[in-house]
């Protein structure tokens, strides 16, 4: 069964809510989109979700089973007696993909479907230090691998592979501009990667995979318009507008982590001072915990045992450690308020692979979210929070795999 | 003659540039368009520009005409001898709107043609503090008369009416939900203005008509994507995208001047503490020049008399009136960052009807806005500044109305 939601989302063709946009892609995109949001459908409820006749779907679900796209299977039978009706399902054997995270602490990948479902996953501790763009696609080939391996399957058996990082990357170009975890500035991530594997490869931020991880296969599918606010060792942002990833005017917007929330405030990693995730990030909880809690250079552990030393002192009363987890929060409810100022979301998804600080999703801070938005008359969005496990991320870059390939397939536009 | 960036914009059809959006307006729309952005215009050169046949302009140009939208005039002679060439131009006469900007200093309004061209304008000074609803109409409709009486009109000769307003106003819902011009909340602007005249009423936040001003008449017309920001009593923002006013998730975001760039910051005179205008605009510097230049409330004297000394105060080496400015033009060149960050323009505009402060747009913060941005290895976008005088918002409430008429006349959508 879908929900109400979800029906009102089929119903409207899987179609962009932008007011001033009409819908306009072809039949069998829209009719593909759905069946992969929806599961198995029958052609009926396609032409009524899809507000067509029942002619066009079959013959728009004709071209696609002739391509081995959708398949037919039999659907639970609903009577007592009679055949089972027949449905439409996407194939989930015609190809597979594969999708990287990146990350300064474990890189995670995952191998899907074209009907999404994971074949396999791996993970691998990374370098905690920026590296070369060489040396980081070596983990990411060896982690590849080890995935490949897991599902028995070799290179060419992906039809594309999805990569994505922190940092502001242009996904149209390929180039990652700027990555906390790179050495070079402007890397040539796709084409580097493209050439080691001989596979198609797209590139991105990882805030924007995690926005269609939550479009495709979470909290938004029933949404075609909603914000992704992800907080790990950065902060960032995606927007999902009329089902498609906004990216801003020329593809490096939403970098909400470098919105800047004090003039001459605190360092960022990008050597600005003042922005959010300086404020809220990993990072930043972990060098006012070295402070807080005595730590120097000589003390033993990674910084995820300190941050997790930390939540259990704050959790006990620790009063400097309070004060950091607080602080951390009220910047973050200053973030959120600025989404909803300038972008007005009907919805935001606080996501990411681990929510473990709950001190900075506390009710406190949407209170104070609240608060900062609503003395201009609005009604402040609904925010949802969103913990997938660490997995979610190459989930979302196996996602955006699965999109370019489509859309190759479908001869769509870009996700 | 046309600009190349014109000539370009023109020959995508006027067409949205969001990367996942297809033109899909019918070509009439377009058409005029075109003809309203470029003036006369042959049928060859439209059909060039569409991108489509020449029987298709001939075909649409006749069914506007006939309409009496569009009109056939002698276009200059070209060769020596021969027949004067014919091209086609809006008709000026077939419709008149007014446009009507409200603000807490001087109140303006304007008379266009159906093309346009200003046929009357007329000022006159408001209430410097809020009113409720009832009052702030009794004024726009004594200084619409005034604006009629000027142009020899009567108000049966309009077609539309266009208001805007600083705050937070539902544009599709013709609701102000919070203004600084008034004591109510949720005001029913449109339906009340409705009834006054007898007309039918836009309503929009005033940054927004900026906005539409530009793409119409000003800097923005070669654009199809540009953002507008706008610093006078508040600080406002519009974004075109694809030649649209958009308006975020739900139709009320861009509010810049409300976006927090301070945590328990400065007040601002919607409640919140630490606004961008409550460092920015107009207000905020008259509140600290009273304490630079040692004012009083017995002092005689308007704010803008106060803005004006202290101006002339800072440009004469005072050190706190010059630190004022300073201050004001760094958060600024935060708040430009932010815009950076998130909407990643091409280009932004800096509009208004005085940019007469010019320590806000010195080379100085406008280097700041590199340094702010640049640090993750984005080009900084091109910012504009554009004084045009106080009759431009008023001219973009006027674009308002011609655009709400053009949507009802042609079919098309909102603006």
């Amino acid at each position: 069964m879908l929900s109400d939601e979800t029906t009102e989302m089929l119903r409207s063709g899987c179609g962009p809510l932008l007011p001033t946009v009409t819908e306009t892609r072809p039949l069998r995109q829209r009719l593909f989109e759905c069946l992969r949001a929806a599961g198995a459908s029958s052609r009926a409820d396609l032409a009524r979700w899809l507000d067509c006749s029942p002619a066009s779907v079959t013959s728009v679900s004709a071209e696609l089973i002739e391509a081995g796209l959708v398949r037919e299977i039999d659907a639970p039978r609903e009577a007592a007696r009679g055949r089972p009706p027949v449905s439409l399902a996407v194939s989930p054997d015609i190809h597979k993909v594969a999708g990287i995270k990146l990350t300064d602490d474990t890189h995670t990948a995952v191998i899907i479907d074209f009907a999404g479902a994971i074949i396999a996953e791996a993970t691998m501790p990374s370098a905690a230090h920026r590296q070369p763009l060489a040396a980081t696609l070596d983990e990411a080939e060896t982690l590849l691998h080890r995935a490949l391996t897991e599902a028995g399957m070799v290179p060419g058996d992906l039809a594309w592979v999805g990569l994505g990082l922190p940092g502001v990357v242009d996904h149209a170009a390929g180039v990652a501009l700027w990555s906390p975890l790179l050495t070079e500035r402007n890397a040539p991530l796709r084409e580097a990667l493209e050439t080691r594997l001989g596979l198609p490869v797209a590139v991105d931020n990882d805030a924007n995979l995690l926005a269609l991880a939550e479009l495709w296969f979470g909290a938004g599918r029933s949404r075609t318009d909603f914000a992704v606010v992800t907080i790990e060792n950065g902060v960032g942002m995606g927007l999902v507008l009329g089902n498609r990833v906004f990216r801003g005017g020329t593809g490096l917007g939403m970098e909400l982590g470098h919105t800047k929330v004090q003039l001459d405030g605190a360092l960022c990693r990008c050597g600005s001072r003042g922005c959010l995730e300086a404020y809220v990030a990993d990072y930043a909880l972990v060098r006012e915990a070295q402070t807080a809690l005595h730590w120097n250079r000589d003390t033993a552990g990674s910084a995820r045992a300190l941050l997790e030393t930390l939540y259990a002192e704050a959790k006990a009363g620790h009063s400097a450690a309070m004060s950091i987890f607080n602080r951390a929060g009220r910047y973050l409810a200053v973030g959120l308020a600025n989404v909803t100022e300038l972008f007005d979301p009907h919805l935001i998804i606080l996501s990411g692979g681990e929510m473990r600080f709950d001190f900075l999703y506390a009710d406190a801070v949407l209170a104070e979210v609240q608060s900062l938005t609503s003395r201009t008359g609005r009604m402040p969005p609904k925010i949802e929070i969103n913990a997938w496990g660490d997995m979610v991320w190459a989930r979302g870059a196996a996602a955006l795999a699965l999109a370019s390939l489509t859309e190759r397939l479908l001869g769509e536009s870009r996700p």
